[in-house]
């Protein structure tokens, strides 16, 4: 990780990071549909949706995570990990375990009793990744799944 | 649901809410960790972690759920269900319908893109009651499986 530094990101480089979403999307043909405009908005306005860190080389953004609070009735404030990339070319060398460093510092500063996130199971080398930092599946441990309402249904239901 | 109505919840409503929340979890030997006291400074203070509606019936707290915003690097907003519970023998008369589009109208309100939950896939009931709202299981659609980093592990994982 010669060179390479972590830290909270600023609005000024969420154009970066909106390019790194998109690369970590591309292989799906959906793709995110918010903008670097939305980006700022939603991370960088008042009452964030979320908070972001970047990882950087020569001050060119390599790497980000990003993570919002959640809330437990079993163990109270936690925090979730939405995304977290680095570049292929960097990978390996410590970059992402030190941006999930400072998702997990963020979350024990704030009193979060544990970091959250969906993988997908096809995703090996994430696995791999995470299995090492000490996480747990729940799905296959204790059989949680995950759900989703989109919007048209979301709409559908208020009407109904 | 005749004399069953629906609000926001007040913080006085948290002694209520934190029996149902016991009450709720009672199939779990290790239970709830928080308390009223937590669960009126978490949601009710400066930045609430979470929001929560109520269900009564003659001013006694029948129901209840619990959401929290969260953030897709796909979508922007979204919102996660917590916890959705009404009392055994309310149950069967809409009143989780009820609750349930509280939350889904206070998402839409908010520009959410999407609401979000976990159910355990031994939990029948639940699942054919959010399968007939449309909700779609995201892990066996598509692989999504949740994973979990607990305190204990959150520590040692920072002091590597």
């Amino acid at each position: 990780m010669d060179g390479v530094v972590t830290r909270k990101a600023q609005k000024d480089d969420c154009a970066s990071v909106m390019d790194l979403i998109q690369e970590f999307a591309k292989y799906d043909p959906d793709g995110p549909k918010i903008c670097q405009k939305t980006l700022e908005e939603d991370g960088f306005g008042k009452d964030p949706a979320f908070h972001c860190f970047v990882a950087l080389q020569e001050s060119k953004v390599i790497g980000y995570a990003i993570s919002y609070l959640s809330y437990s009735t079993w163990e109270g404030r936690s925090i979730v990990l939405e995304d977290l990339y680095v570049q292929p070319s960097y990978q390996g060398i410590g970059i992402g375990s030190a941006l999930l460093k400072e998702v997990t510092q963020y979350g024990l500063d704030l009193g979060c009793s544990r970091v959250n996130f969906y993988s997908l199971k096809s995703n090996y080398t994430a696995l791999a990744f995470y299995k090492a930092k000490g996480a747990i599946n729940l799905t296959e441990a204790e059989g949680w799944d995950l759900f989703e309402m989109n919007k048209k249904v979301m709409g559908q239901f208020i009407r109904e």
